[in-house]
């Protein structure tokens, strides 16, 4: 077998997942890698989970405190979560599991700004950082690490943790190396500097994560894929979504308000952030350049269009048909993508610098045009809120697209009061449905329910929203955003009792 | 007289402030000075006002749009406002006159964060800016102008008006002049580079604005004082909030996450702000720096007490009696004052750098920590979200303070929902109010929601609230945020309904 532990000294610290599991304690707070299912451990964390059980079949409590880049994979999050042994969670998590153990009230969440992870780990304030667990794709002989398929908070959880175990996964493409890009520059206050990258492409750290040998205790070799969720092909609704944003986009360049290359594209995943970066290929749009979170499905589709000039990320997130691509052909795509830190891919700094033109989902949006992206019915938590509020508040255009309606139509996604806010109205710019696009820059909060009943509303539910706001226009309390504060939220209630928003 | 312009060629423009408002044409978009009450015009709205108002006495539709750095006087939004004047006005208003209009549905109003208008501006997104009306201080032999009590937009108002209208006001102190860093380094992406301020007190550009003298279609003379609002004395409630802030930052202090220097304080406006920064004279912290928006009368305190090293900022908002104390000592304090752009008093990319420790005032919170800082019940709109976007998101600690309840108790500060949001949980750390403090950074909402009722409601509604919380931890949708939609904003409708939020 040919390790990817070109450090000698550091072979003699390889041992089994359940041998590096042993050296996780009880009430511990662990940093795991892994982002959007990529790159995260995936023995440690199982061994764990299988400690723990047998923890708690003895009678014993056993849980952990568990932070990590962002969603990861069945055998964390899953596996963690299905033998009740997270205490406490963040950032964003999607695993059906722990959605349901924190929807049921037995896990604690805390669904933070992705940028803002790392530098409030660093700052001290959600308290020490015991023990990191990070997947790699190899080691240097000068014990230097070659990162995985993400970087997520990789850096600084090798910095603050008291110990380190490393999972060396020879599943990932050995042509890795040099893909990425980890910046050492950051400080804490008042010892911050400019962070020097002024374009998508810029080079501003080395290839690797250095580690104090020292602190590693375990290093355990595996040989296990990512989660690659498969590719759910855009329907009807996402085409047309598709089409009116691409259609915005030609006529904000022909206005001259956007260069022909379009400006850096930040893009959620899933199918409607596929259908647009599928239709920038046939769009007219040149030398485009994306400075975003994740590598999906779409991307690629547009690097090899030769449209996309390089893509800037944190983490792959593809099918396993476009894993697999992509591994076949690493050394090529290497050179067009740079995986960062997610403090770095998410910075508010670099975002509103480079401009980006942010693309993100959401669960619901008011007629105001407030934003919900996290909690069904205002309660009930979806995923999290990860990078969408670190791009859309900084963006030059921050647009947010939707089906109108879910569940067969009996929920809205305009409302009149968003029963959860991610998003204020002043950082969501435009608005896209299937039905239609609002651009919503500087206008007056009645000006923007107008444009969002009328553009974006769908026609089953048109009707009781331009009700509600002519209603509010008369008895509301205040006429600069007209509201009914006893009927605001009825429409939630309404679905929780009888499942359908529809009256 | 001794004219304050010192440029021959640009004397000849000189005119009354009748003839310079007939230059501004019904329906165009006019960019004002003024941020806080200080550094307005205060000739030409005036004078367009009368305008405005012969006309519509003449059966003749006549209104502008106004675009300025933040609120400004009575002569400026008060009588425009007063006349039906003002079609569309952006960003923040405190203006009464104005505030009735645009509850009453009679003025639409674009509540921006301060950081995004200049860009906003230069992008296009907005439309064009016909008209800038500018008070300076002076005009040097070059043509350039010397900025006055704000420099708010005006940059962007100079660089982006069709034509230019200046106000040189010989009540301003011409002691001002040096006390401002106008920078000349902001671009449109692709082509932003980093802002290369590290520290609150570097000057990175011009003591003066650049303004093409071909623009100049009118220069006015005036010799009028900025409106002053007499300073609030701090009640027990402000002192009792300032209490526990100042507590808690000597808490963190001790326990290493803040410098003894702290960081750089950016402050709101009002008592409890004036509190705060009143405690600061008497606290242990030494060597302190401000980076805020406005240079208020405890800011003056502070500076005086040998405390404060400096204070950077885009305005004043000083009490008569602190006006008249800073105008009898300007030289003095200049060197120790900075006036910038609001796009870099405000900008995202330095607060973060700084690492700025962010208090600002609230309407309502909710039990999860999401905050109302504009709306009442929701629908009417109070002042708006001014700066504190752009500081909250991006500061080292975001803190709001409140007192717990108001309108002598009709009002509870501490509702189950927020009627409107501005500021999502993640984005409010600490929260105050004279009941006490709630550290929520790191805590997931049901955490959060624990300490916030237990520690920042009022007695009287703390009862209500448990009782809400505890029934939502049983019947809610979801329990990650528990919430019942049919009763969550029932406190308001009830204030709506009775006057009081008591049951």
């Amino acid at each position: 077998m040919n390790s990817r532990i070109a450090c000698p000294a550091l072979r003699t610290k390889v041992m089994s997942g359940e041998e590096a599991a042993a050296l996780i304690d009880p009430g511990s707070t662990v940093g795991m890698s892994g982002f959007t299912g990529s790159g995260y451990p995936k023995a440690v964390p199982l061994a764990l989970a299988a400690r723990i059980e047998a923890a708690h079949a003895a009678g014993d409590p056993f849980r952990v405190r568990v932070w990590t880049g962002a969603s990861t994979g069945p055998e964390l999050d899953g596996a963690l979560a299905k033998a009740d042994g997270i205490e406490f969670r963040l950032p964003y998590n999607s695993d059906p599991v722990a959605r349901e153990k924190i929807n049921a009230g037995q896990m604690d969440y805390f669904d933070m700004h992705l940028s803002q992870v790392a530098p409030m780990a660093w700052q001290g304030f959600l308290g020490p950082l015991d023990t990191a667990v990070v997947e790699v794709s190899g080691i240097r002989p000068d014990g230097s690490l070659i990162p995985s398929s993400s970087v997520g908070n990789n850096k600084t959880w090798l910095d603050r943790a008291q110990k380190v175990i490393i999972e060396v996964n020879r599943w990932q493409n050995e042509a890795l190396e040099g893909m990425h890009d980890i910046y050492y520059g950051t400080a804490l206050p008042p010892h911050r500097v400019p962070i020097p990258l002024t374009q998508p492409d810029d080079r501003i750290g080395e290839p690797g994560f250095r580690c104090d040998p020292e602190k590693i205790v375990a290093i355990v070799e595996t040989d296990a894929p990512d989660r690659n969720l498969p590719f759910a092909p855009p329907d009807a609704a996402a085409h047309a979504i598709a089409g009116h944003l691409l259609e915005f986009l030609r006529h904000e360049v022909a206005r001259g308000r956007l260069p022909a290359t379009l400006l850096p594209i930040q893009s959620g995943v899933g199918n409607i952030a596929n259908a647009v970066l599928s239709g920038l290929v046939t769009s007219p749009f040149e030398q485009m350049t994306a400075y975003t979170e994740v590598i999906q499905d779409g991307m690629l589709d547009l690097l090899d269009s030769g449209k996309l000039l390089m893509a800037s990320a944190t983490a792959f997130s593809l099918s396993p048909e476009a894993a697999a691509r992509i591994n076949a052909d690493m050394a090529r795509y290497r050179d067009r993508m740079i995986l960062r830190p997610q403090e770095i891919s998410n910075h508010p700094e670099l975002i509103r610098r480079l401009g980006c033109i942010a693309m993100n989902g959401l669960i619901e949006a008011d007629i105001y045009g407030a934003v919900n992206s996290t909690h069904v019915m205002g309660s009930r938590i979806q995923n999290g809120i990860g990078g969408s509020g670190d791009f859309a508040r900084n963006a030059y255009i921050s647009i947010f697209m939707t089906p109108s309606t879910a569940k067969g139509g009996k929920i809205s996604a305009i409302v009149p009061q968003a029963s959860h806010v991610d998003h204020i109205s002043q950082d969501v710019q435009v608005l896209v449905t299937e039905q239609g696009l609002a651009d919503l820059r500087g206008l007056s909060p009645k000006q923007r329910a107008e444009l969002i009943i009328g553009n974006c509303a769908h026609p089953d539910y048109r009707p009781a929203l331009a009700d509600y706001f002519e209603r509010a226009r008369k008895g509301a309390y205040g006429q600069h955003s007209p509201s009914l504060p006893g009927e605001a939220l009825s429409w939630h209630q309404r679905f929780i009792d009888t499942g359908s928003m529809l009256a």
